[in-house]
Order: C-alpha cells, then structure tokens, then sequence
C-alpha cells in the first residue's frame, strides 16, 4: 500500500534565500524597510505582552551560537543565530540565521525561513524605529563606522524613514567602504567617504557603529562626540565586544531592548550594573520620555532581540500572503489517527 | 545581471518525514533502534564533554514548546518540540518536532531534519538503553501502560534491545490498544491486551508508562509495583505531569538524566529537593552502580534530555552518506564577499 499522502497541516511553507530576495524585491527594499519598522515599533508598543528571556546563547573559542524565543501568547517565534567573526577571512558569513514561527494553541510550526537576510532588515528597521524616537528633529546626516554587511542596510533605513540625505562612511578596511559605496551608488544618497572616524563624524545628526570585532573596541573616544548627536550602537552586541569608550556613556542617556540581556551583551556591560537606562519600549508607547532636549546625546545600546525577529517573521508571513516566494516542506509527521505514528511509518514501507 | 549562485556551503541537507521514513526502512527499525541505543549509550558515556541547559520552556494553557540545545564542543544541536495533549482532539500529533546539527567553529548549519519520528525511535532508544544497565538480567516481559504513539517503538527497542518476548497492554482507551496489537503483529512478539492496569503488570520485568495527559495521575499505587522491577516512566516530562504515586518513588532507586531539569519536569517533582537520585551517564561510564540486587526496584525517571538529540542527530547525519534520502535547503545566505550580503540582495533583482 502506497504512504498517504502528508494532510495540509503537515507542510510548512518555507522561505529560502533566493525567495526572500525574490519577495523584497517584489516589495521593494525600501517600502520593506519602511514597514518592517512600523511592524517593530508596533510590536514594541505592545512589549509587555510578550513572554521575555535572555537568549539562549552557545559560546565557544570561535564564536556563538544563539537561540532566540519569544511569543505574544497567540503566536510563538525563535530565531537561530550564529556570530563567528573569523568565519569572513574562510569566505563565510559572520552572521546567519533562520527563523521559525508556530502557533502557541497546538505549537505547529506555521512558517520556516531564511533570516541572514531578514535579520539585516530587521536590525536596520530598528533603528530607524529608535531613531525616529531618539534622534534630533529634521536628522539629516548619517555616519557608519564600519562598512561591513549591515551597513547598506541602515544607510537605506535611515533614509526612508528618517529622510536622512548624506552618509559618511568609515571602515578600518578601505575596501568595505568602496562596497558600500558602490552599493549605494543610484540610491539617491549623497555619499562621502571618510579616512578617519574622526572626520566621518563631523556635522552627523545620528552615528551608527556597526564593527564585528570581537572585543573591546574604542570605535568612538568621548572628545569625538558633540552635543545633540544620537548614538546608534549596534556592534556591541556579546559579552567581549563593545564599541564605545565608557565616558561616552557617562554623557549619554541610555535606551535599551530588554536590560537583562543588554547589561550583559551591550556597551553598558563596561558600567556598573546600576548605570541607568531607559527601556525603549516605553519611550515607543509614551511611558517614558525619549531626547528631551537639542543638546541631549542619546544612545540606543542596541543588541537585537527576540521580538523584532517576531515582528519580522510576522511580516514576512502577511507579505507572503497571494505569493508564491515559499516552497512547501513536509517537516510533521502527521498521521491520520495522531496516536498511530508508527502505522503512519509502516504503511510507507 | 542573474543572481550568481549560491556555494555549497548554503546548502543545508534537510530530512522530510517522507525520508526519515525511507531511510528508517533502507536500514530496518528493529536495526535503526539498536544502532540507536549505541549512539544514545555513546554519548551518555562521554556526558560531561556537552554543554548542558534546561531546556527553554514556553509554557501556555493548552502546552509547551521547547528548545533543547547542546553541544559537545565540536557540533551543536537543538531540537524545536511541543507537547500538546489536547491536540489529539483536533486529530494533530501530541508532539511534532525537528532539529538542527552546526558545526560549532563556524556556526553554519550541517542538517536540519524532522524529529517527530526520529524523537519518537530516539526516546525508546533511550528507554532501552536505560533498561540495558537497571533492568532484571533475562528481561522476557515488558508491561506498556499508554498505548499512545510511544508504544511500538517502546516495544521493538526492547525486543531488539534486550530480547523482550513478550508485550502486556493497557490503555484507558481499548482502541489504543487495538492499533498498537495491530500495528505490532508478525513482528514475533506475543502480545497480550489487558483490561486494567493491574493485570497488565502481571509478572512483568519492565513496566513502561507512557501516557499522555497532563495531569497529576497515578498511573501506578503502590501496591501493584513489585520486588525486583524496572519501572521506565516516560510519559511524566514536565510540570504538573506525573504518572506514579509517591510512594512508589520511596520503594524505588531513581536514576535520572539531567536532576535540574528532572527535578522540575520528571516524576521527582514530588518529592523533596533532597530526594536522592543517581544520574544514568554515571551508572553507564561505570562511576556509579545500577541494579544491585534481584528485589530492588529501578526507577528510570526520564524527561528526555538534549544529549539524547545530539545522539539521534549525529546518527542520522551518518547514516545519509551515500544516500539520497535528504533535499538541499538554499536556507543560509552566502554571498561570495561575506561583507557584501547588500551587494547579493541587489544583483538578485
């Protein structure tokens, strides 16, 4: 007798690579920029709803390897994640990922995907999200230091939800900054390439730090940093690895995703652990009060979280909606009397 | 310009159930579980190599779903599994899982495969190999109490196992039973329906309870256990969820997987915080005694832990060389400069 066929509960669409390229394309990269940030801060309106833990991390010699869970009560997420700084000079990613969504009430999976690039665009529309609570009114110029495989990313982000014009770039490696250039060539950014992070931060209404070493870095001194500026540190973002000298932190008002994990993982893991910050999700929701002043330097000591993979991942599943970017996988067993796994595996021999 | 194509190194194998069938039936249950139970055995012997968590739980009303990682230092591995007992109402699987092997250097995923089945062989794997070191020499008779998706693998791991003759059943409901009588015909076990759980026990050398429910239940009293059993209890895993009365547990020597996730999650809940307990890798690795004596009564409290995955994992990926029963998944982003992840995005357009 011939297996019967899987019932339709028993595929998973999946979301490869090459269809989430294929669906940001369809979409368009900025407009998925731009609702993938109304998609985090709606979320971050609604944080306190959702089951919170630090991530589950993994650490070794060469790296870590990260699980990321979160739920909203009715729906269930996590994300795989790796970061291997060393993996760029074998010719790999230092960042991968994939992602997972079930239902909570029977806990099947109901999307499987691809996250290297949706974390990219995840990660990017929050900040543009922060930003848009953080950053001075009417930001114009933007400063990347570190030109690696986010930096496009933000530099579109910041555009298409904040109108930033201008992008000064700065990167150790001279040849990081010629790919995002050319990247960003046709995107109606005005560029400008800089030698130091010195001169990469003059005149900048928002700096975004976004260097992968593992360690204690000093991407900024506190003299480099005027008044009024907003801080976008994403580097930092493991026990190890920090991008910013601690007495710019002194100076700053600190915004943060969820303290646990930040005073663990972010720039502030160099302070003490009463060093006050503020948690973003208020600021989003009108709890708290985000720049407060023209003179202000704000922070936003970002180290990702479970819930802006939640709110990607339920993006995608609308987005994915009358398209056909996902193939269909049979990963549950689903046997027509539930308690007859085993009959479900005989019959298919 | 076309999308270059991706690397070999984008590429993950991936096992649907379709071909976690076949290649179960290419090498043969009875051969599948026995080869298991040395892989399970293996790693319980080199115990204190992984890395070791509770799982991560995500409790709600109708279930959990759970991330169980770990890691022996060269591979990593996580299983994704819920637990639904209301599920069978809606005619879903209890429990559907799968799971992922990395290589721990590189944080890259090897295989990503179905483990509801596999879940399934490896937990009557472990069951038996559990059984190899605490049960009565010359075992003949196995009582199942639980009829439930469990049960034919139960009974085959311990025919194929320890030389198992006869099976002795009980379910609440008769219709369980009758699937697990049919589904276990012409496999060379007398099989044997009982009508409580009182006859079923009859004589028996192992008693395996393997319900579903989630409840406080008692499944067994005390007075039903006698001198010189193996008691494998499987079905209590998680809190709230027990099978065995209490006092049972003060006649019994308890040998456990991981005692912080047992103490929470196994029958154990019930007792004090100091109740003794031995874990089995010790008993296995020869650090600790198993069966002392004909009248003992052997408790395998077990929970499922994720060593027990890793096991499971690895044996499959072994067992895939030279076979085509996987698909290649396009699930991890590897654009030909690792910094350039924009760059790839782009030229896909």
């Amino acid at each position: 007798m011939p297996a019967p066929l899987p019932s339709e509960r028993a595929f998973i669409p999946f979301v490869s690579v090459e269809n989430m390229m294929r669906l940001v394309h369809h979409v368009g990269i900025e407009t998925v920029l731009v609702e993938l940030t109304d998609a985090v801060e709606a979320d971050f309106r609604r944080w306190d709803l959702f089951d919170k833990t630090p991530r589950v991390a993994s650490h070794s010699h060469d790296g870590v390897i990260e699980l990321m869970p979160t739920s909203d009560g009715a729906v269930y997420s996590f994300k795989y994640v790796n970061g291997h700084p060393k993996n760029m000079a074998q010719g790999l990613q230092t960042v991968t990922a994939f992602g997972l969504l079930a239902e909570v009430s029977t806990g099947y999976p109901v999307l499987l995907t691809e996250m290297t690039l949706l974390t990219a665009l995840r990660t990017a529309a929050t900040s543009a999200m922060a930003a848009r609570h953080l950053a001075p009114a009417n930001s114009r110029r933007l400063t990347l230091i570190g030109n690696g495989a986010q930096a496009e990313f933000q530099a579109l982000a910041m555009k298409a939800v904040l109108g930033i014009e201008e992008v000064r770039l700065y990167d150790i490696d001279p040849r990081a900054t010629e790919k995002t250039l050319r990247n960003l060539a046709g995107t109606g950014l005005r560029l400008v390439p800089c030698t130091s992070a010195q001169a990469a931060i003059e005149g900048a209404d928002i700096i975004t730090t976004c260097t992968a070493d593992k360690q204690y870095a000093t991407i900024l001194t506190d003299n480099m940093v005027g008044a009024g500026v907003h801080i976008n540190a994403i580097g930092g973002d493991c026990p190890g690895k920090t991008e910013l000298h601690r007495d710019i932190l002194l100076r700053s008002d600190t915004f943060v995703e969820y303290p646990p994990q930040t005073r663990i993982e972010g720039e502030i893991q160099q302070m003490d652990p009463d060093y006050p910050v503020t948690e973003l999700w208020q600021v989003v929701s009108g709890r708290a009060k985000g720049r407060s002043s023209d003179r202000q330097i704000t922070l936003f000591d970002s180290v990702g979280f479970a819930i802006e993979d939640f709110s990607a991942l339920r993006y995608v599943r609308e987005k994915l909606q009358g398209t056909d970017y996902f193939q269909k996988l049979d990963i549950i067993a689903d046997p027509d009397d539930p308690r007859d796994l085993f009959g479900m595996l005989q019959r298919a021999a």
